[in-house]
Formats: structure tokens, C-alpha cells, sequence
């Protein structure tokens, strides 16, 4: 017999999923806050029924964290984590024995799928073959089919080697792509040929494709900058599903408009959404939307799933998914 | 030692395909029109040079090939063959024993990216999330995250199953979709479900995605028909790259104004291009590319690479590829 464990939910789910939440946690009693969290990636208020839970699921803040004294476990509604993302939290969190868990499982696969129909887009050249209606054998018509492109043989480089990244990688296979990854702290569980930072650009001098799905952190801010930009093979296609931070907006507009990169690919930016006339939003080999990467059908649905496979975990002491800390 | 053939070549291609095709062919002799088509799918005008010819390269006219008394290959330089794809000049080829090849092998891989690259665009609804600046939380952001979706588990239904069809039947593999192939006469090396036009009703009645590959003859004319779209499961997404004399266009109007069918993503029309002002070309759920799908980079090498491929095999009495009569 376990003891009812006290879950403080703050995620912002429908109605349905919180009937599905209820449900799955059979015995076990659920907080909700006065206020929920306004989508998956915002920021939560600080709560005063926090302090009496032992497991949280959703985007609690740091400050309620460290006050509590019963926290357990906290589940994040989003794959990223900048928030928790330091060493100092990384450190009390190892102190305080609290395990962290993330939501990766729930956006792996869409947000590959995302990125992966933006490379698809860029290769065929969707956006401007969608824009014109040239006759059959007229030179724009030559133009753009000389211009579009099979994946197959080309090179592809991504930065940050996750659950995203190996969806990706899965995706790829059939195309036969040269695929390389770039981790700090390679594995050699990667399934591809896989470099550090150092060694990056050799890579990039050879990528048709650079996908970025750097989370946000100390040391990816601006990683994408003007020398990096300047070492890629000229008319690559840039990707960010990662964070906008991790680039160096001004130098991305440069290289954009000199056609050093032929066209950037962006489901980040920074600040999101960008200022209506932000050169970004501007730009004709400039395409953006509006971080929904992660997004499908039952969304909520699905992490509350995924949280639940996680709670028999944690209740039965196994080793959680998805655990960032 | 081969007797020299006399090679004639009225496929458009560039100056250094015509190079690689010089050096490719060796000893035999290459005979040019004096016109050359103006496209790879374009009719070519009648040769007085081509009675002389052993092989044609290219889209030589029927009357020219029916003509001819020295004739033994023609391959045609389009994947598509609606001008010779009747039962009378089926029958009168066999009887003279004249092989007739396609390019298949050189279209197949551009032509299923493409149309991989309109399923993963309506899947993560990019039209329309490249046009919105949405915030996180508002109610638009989150519609249009709900309405993202993973091909991860739906169903696709493929009408008219060659090399094509097998290129996307692999690249769709890592997405373990439910994949059902319609073909007039199945073979069983599919690889996937396969089912004659009879059964068709209960597959289009499941699939979110119809792909129409169907070759333009006298069986497919409006294939995709007023009663066969009524029997599409409510707000599938239709896709041709087949042939735009497949559709009952009138109906897939109505379909796409009533949400019936949520939207066409268009390689082929009848005509093409459409008027400016027919509805297809401005329905905001209708998206039409220019009959590019074939397109790559370097388009004349590689079809003269398939082409020379085939020659050292007909010189050798092999088999052709891409043989079809």
C-alpha cells in the first residue's frame, strides 16, 4: 500500500484532460491552483497550496520550489527548461534529492515532424513554386525546377543531440543522408556520426542543411553567431526549433540578405513574435511560425499520459522518463 | 562488335548533358532535331532526320515513330506517357516489336519527396502558420496548435501504385501510418495493403490522406470523381501529382468549399497553369505548385545517365528499365 501522494497541477489542460487526469490518478489527491498557467510554456504564479504537495505537474516556479519542503518530483509541461536550466537549481535539485522530469516525449515527434516538413518545404521550394504559375518550359518554370531539390546524398548538421533530434534522425533514414550531430558530451549511443563543438566546423562547411535545436542555456546564447554563419557552405538552409536565443538575430539578417544562407527556417525567435517590422519578419527567404512545433491534435491529452506513466513509475520507485535532473 | 546505332535525341537538354551524352554513347552516332522540344513533357514537332534512326531519346511524336521503319527503343524523357498510352499504339508496338522505356527512374525520387513535402506541409498546417505572428496562449495559437497534427498512425491511401508510389511508401515507413495502395491489377510484391478500385470505398472512407499518382489514360479521366470524394472521410487532404485530367475539378471545388475535403495540395491541373480566375487557383485551401515535382538539380544529367544506363543494356540484349511496352 503507497500513501496518497498530494499533486499539485498547474499545467494548462482541457477540461477532457483533466477528466483523463482524475480519472489515472485514482487515490491520489489533486491541487489545482487558483490561477492556471496561461499556455505550456508560461510561467506560473507563485501558489500558496503549493507547499503541501509532494509531486508537481506543470511550470512551477523556481521560488515555490525551493520553499517547499515535501516536493518530491516535478514534472515540466514543455520540453524546454530554461527556467530550471542552471547550475545553482541543478544543484539544490541533486541536494534536495527532488527528481525533475520533462516533457520530451510528448514533443519529440512533432516537433521533428515540424522541422522535418520545413527541410522538405526548402528543398522543394514550397513557398515560391506555390506563388507562381509559370507555363511549362518558360524560364522561371526551368529556374524552379533546377532549383528544387531531392535530399537524397545531401548533408545535414544538427546541433543538439536529444529525443528530438534522434526523431529526426529516424525520419531522415530513408534519404540517405550524411547526417551529422553535434553534442557536448557525445555518448556513442548516437546512431550518427557525432562531433563536439571543436569540431563543428568541418561540419558545418559541408551541411546543406544546419537544424538548431539547442534549448536555451548559457552556453547556446548566440551559438549560431556571424563566425559560425560565415563558416557555413554558402546557400545552406538554416533550421530553429531550438530557442531564439541561440542566435544571433543581426548576423542570421545578414547572412539571409548577402544569400550566404539561401533561406532560415524558424519556429523560435527572439523575443516571440517579433516586432511586426523586425527585419526577420521581413525577409522573402525568411520563413517563421509561431513556436507551434510541438503542437497536435489532444495535446493535453497526451501529457497527461505521459505524466500518469511517469506517476506508476514514481510510485512503484522506477526509473522515471524523460528525467532531466 | 556492335553495329553503330543511329541515336535520336530530341529531349531538351542543357549544353553539358549534351557533352555527357556525346561521350556517353561512344561509337554510335547522335542525331539532333533541328527544333528541339521546348520542355521534357512538351510534343516534339515532326523530324524529317528521324526515319534514319534505330532509337529515339526523348518525346518523338507518334506519327514519326509509326512512320519509321528502322526504329527498335524509343525512351521518353517524362515519366508520364498519355500520348502513347492507348490500346492501338500498345498493340501496334508489340507487333513491331518496338520497345518503348520511360524515366521513370529519374523522376521517381524528386517526384515522391514532393509530394511527401505537401502531406508534411498540410500535416504541421504551415500555410497558415507562416502568415500568423500569434503569441503563445491566445486563442489563435492554440487553435493552430490543436489543428498541427503527426502523421504518426493516420492513414494514407495511394491511388496508382509504380516506382513512385514505392519511393513514398519508404520515405512514410519511420511514421508507421496505415498505408493502402489502389493498383488495377495487384501483384504482391506492393509491400503494402493493396486494393483493386472495387474496394477503394472503404479505404478512402478511413485515410486522411489521398494521394492521387494515376497516369492520364482513358480509365483514369476524373478518377477522383463528385461520388468518390462524398466517400472521403470528412476533412481528408487530397494531393495530386499524378495527372490534373484525374480530377473531376469541379467537384473537388465544392468538396474544398463545403471542408468535406479540408484541403488540395495541387501539382497537376487541367489546364495547365489554370486561368487566373478559375476557383482552384483561389481557394485559401487549395495549393498549387506549377507541375514541378519532377524537378531537381542537374534534371538533363541524370536523365542522361538513365538513358546511356539503358543503351549499354539494350547493346547488350539485357532488359530495360523503366520498360513499359
Amino acid at each position: 500500500m503507497t500513501t496518497a501522494l498530494k499533486i499539485f497541477c498547474d499545467a494548462p489542460i482541457s477540461e477532457s484532460a483533466k477528466a483523463l487526469l482524475r480519472e489515472g490518478v485514482g487515490s491520489h489527491e489533486l491541487i489545482f491552483p487558483q490561477k492556471p498557467a496561461a499556455s505550456v510554456l508560461a510561467k506560473s504564479a507563485s501558489d500558496p497550496a503549493f507547499a503541501s504537495a509532494d509531486v508537481a505537474f506543470g511550470q512551477p516556479s523556481v521560488a515555490d520550489i525551493q520553499h517547499s519542503e515535501k516536493l518530491r518530483w516535478v514534472q515540466l509541461s514543455s520540453a524546454g527548461y530554461t527556467r530550471y536550466d542552471n547550475a545553482e537549481f541543478k544543484a539544490w535539485a541533486a541536494v534536495r534529492r527532488l527528481a525533475v522530469t520533462n516533457s520530451s516525449g510528448v514533443y519529440d515527434v512533432p516537433c521533428a515532424e515540424h522541422v522535418f516538413s520545413f527541410m522538405m518545404a526548402q528543398s522543394r521550394r514550397l513557398p515560391e513554386s506555390m506563388k507562381t504559375r509559370a507555363a511549362s518550359g518558360t524560364p522561371i518554370w526551368t529556374r524552379l525546377r533546377n532549383a528544387s531539390r531531392s535530399l537524397r546524398g545531401q548533408c545535414a548538421v544538427i546541433l543538439g543531440f536529444g529525443s528530438i533530434a534522434r526523431q529526426l534522425v529516424r525520419m531522415l533514414a530513408p534519404f540517405e543522408m550524411k547526417i551529422i550531430a553535434m553534442r557536448r558530451r557525445p555518448r556513442g549511443d548516437e546512431g550518427v556520426e557525432t562531433v563536439t563543438p571543436e569540431y563543428l566546423p568541418q561540419a558545418l562547411a559541408q551541411a546543406d542543411h544546419v537544424i538548431d535545436i539547442l534549448p536555451d542555456n548559457a552556453a547556446s546564447q548566440h551559438f549560431i553567431n556571424a563566425e559560425r554563419i560565415a563558416g557555413f557552405k554558402p546557400g545552406a538552409a538554416f533550421y530553429n526549433i531550438g530557442r531564439g536565443t541561440t542566435v544571433d538575430q543581426e548576423a542570421l539578417v545578414a547572412a539571409l540578405r548577402s544569400g550566404q544562407i539561401d533561406a532560415a527556417w524558424l519556429d523560435v525567435t527572439d523575443p516571440e513574435p517579433l516586432p511586426e517590422d523586425h527585419p526577420l519578419a521581413n525577409l522573402p527567404n525568411c520563413f517563421i511560425t509561431p513556436h507551434v512545433a510541438g503542437g497536435h491534435a489532444n495535446e493535453a491529452e497526451t501529457q497527461v499520459r505521459h505524466f500518469l506513466a511517469n506517476l506508476e513509475r514514481f510510485v512503484s520507485g522506477a526509473p522515471l522518463e524523460d528525467r532531466i535532473m
